[in-house]
């Protein structure tokens, strides 16, 4: 029932990820009669579907504090985070307001053991691949223990999606030098530089290193990872602007244009924010993604494919035993 | 002496930056044998040109402390500011040691009374025109009482620079809602929303707002402003590598990118990074403009610009009394 849309795009979306995943099954939760008349028009996805019933639905503007308090037990948000922990479904995505989601996350499936708090994680484009930033908006403010946290959860989640072994790990800065930064950020480093676990440790990044694809993981607190990212969508949207007033400016560039146009469809496919829709709660004892809120079926699908690689790759038992690990390697180094 | 190419990048730019504006002085302060041996192929430049020679250059990894302590009253850093000081040059420019020009700044040429920290200030460019963000680097954090000062010194520069009356200011932040974002974050909006000065509060805005031109003045602490900018143009130049490997996929693309090459020049000189290069130091008793280390003679010659524009503005006086302005009010109010 989330975003700004509801079942009008999730159904179409979950009707569209079907066809690309065609073992999937789906537990749609929601006004029930909103749902069915959006599946009349996706027999495909009906079959596959069903359905949970409740008239209550966490409105996009309330605070997190208010949505669990009201929405526990019984809102569509809560529900499919439920058949989640119940072991219904493998994952639960939702376009609903993040905070409450988080919230709720959190009381329902719990944060795996020696994890302090989740992050939400988000799969970023580089030039010539992919990688993992983290945390984009999940907490205000981390301290060093909380940033190894993430980096441990970012690397379990690189390992579990794009199948490397050993992914490399940088903290973002605002200087490569060892001397720059805040003191979270320095001792987050002199903790990861000696880790005996399955990451390559990198070093300091700065901003423009995400994009390039120095490091398969990003890890920051949510305030910065959140201004990154939306500052990336931001500066993306602003070239296009660009690019299509270049294109229409004289006769000669708009017949390039049109030659061009398959190179220019691939741009933008590229460039396109709904390709890379989802972000991902890390931390958690089962997978939730949050969809954007405004994004339609097409951005909305990517999500549950996004779900689908997740629920797929067993990243959360990965997270777990790494997170352990650690823990674990902690305490020897205390004790010795 | 600044920078990865000293002279052989700064004099070049001088000479650019003087065909712009006739009327330009310049006061070259370093190695006078460099110095002269650059000179010899501008000659124009050379006539426009006094030089003050000195050996110590501070190094671009040195510690601002040290720099400070080994380079006071010697270095060309130094001796360059201490024009500005001495009322021989209006501004200064420097490709050296971020740090190091910022701890000797300060310290030669003071605050402005009533700015607790300077901060360092970029023009970035929105889809339509151009915004001020500040503090890009010059302090890791920043309380409230020195967001609102940083929000009134980018007022000031808006004013001068781009002309307008009452430029309008957002606080970055994660989230539009008045709930949202850490303390100093919201203390600061609470004065900036009451504030009776030529400042148009906006509220909150997000990362996609900067390019998007949604205020003229973007204000931030320095860690999350140099990360945003840095991510920014990261952002900038992967776009540009996609755009070069569509163009060059297919012979109908490549023919159109011949057809539109006017097109992309002009796309191409938007989006470099050279045309907007140079940090102003905001917030002291003269103009301090910090180039890229690594630039070339075009992108030094925009910083040269850019102070020449900054001096030309008066730009000085009118932050000074802004700030006086506003603490002379906040007295009041403490008194009412």
């Amino acid at each position: 029932m989330g975003g700004d849309h509801g079942p009008s795009v999730v159904v179409p979306a979950a009707a569209l990820a079907l066809v690309r995943h065609p073992g999937m099954r789906f537990i749609l939760v929601g006004d029930e009669g909103q749902i069915r008349s959006e599946l009349a028009a996706h027999p495909a996805l009906a079959d596959k579907s069903e359905l949970i019933h409740t008239d209550v639905a966490i409105a996009m503007d309330a605070k997190p504090s208010q949505a669990l308090r009201q929405g526990r037990w019984k809102s569509s948000m809560w529900l499919a985070i439920e058949a989640v922990r119940d072991g219904h479904a493998d994952a639960v995505v939702s376009a609903g307001n993040t905070g409450a989601l988080m919230v709720m996350a959190k009381f329902c499936l719990k944060t795996i053991k020696g994890v302090d708090r989740p992050a939400i994680a988000a799969i970023w484009p580089t030039i010539d691949a992919e990688c993992i930033v983290l945390d984009v908006g999940a907490n205000v403010g981390a301290d060093s223990r909380q940033l190894v946290e993430f980096a441990l959860m970012g690397a379990g989640m690189a390992r579990a999606l794009f199948g490397m072994e050993k992914p490399s790990v940088g903290l973002l800065n605002i200087g490569v030098e060892e001397v720059k930064g805040v003191e979270e950020i320095k001792g987050a480093a002199a903790v990861l530089k000696d880790l005996p676990l399955p990451i390559r440790y990198h070093g300091f990044i700065e901003g423009d290193d995400i994009g390039r694809g120095t490091v398969d993981v990003v890890v920051t607190d949510g305030f910065t990872g959140n201004i990154a990212l939306k500052t990336a969508e931001g500066t993306a949207k602003q070239i296009g602007e660009y690019l299509r007033a270049a294109m229409g400016r004289s006769l000669l560039a708009r017949l390039g244009a049109v030659l061009a146009q398959g190179a220019f469809r691939a741009l933008k496919e590229k460039m396109d924010p709904r390709q890379m829709n989802g972000g991902i709660f890390l931390g958690l004892n089962g997978i939730v993604v949050k969809s954007h809120g405004g994004t339609d079926a097409t951005g909305f699908a990517s999500a549950v494919d996004l779900a689908y690689e997740m629920a797929s790759s067993g990243v959360v038992k990965r997270l777990g035993s790494d997170v352990a690990d650690f823990h674990t390697k902690l305490e020897l180094e205390g004790a010795a």
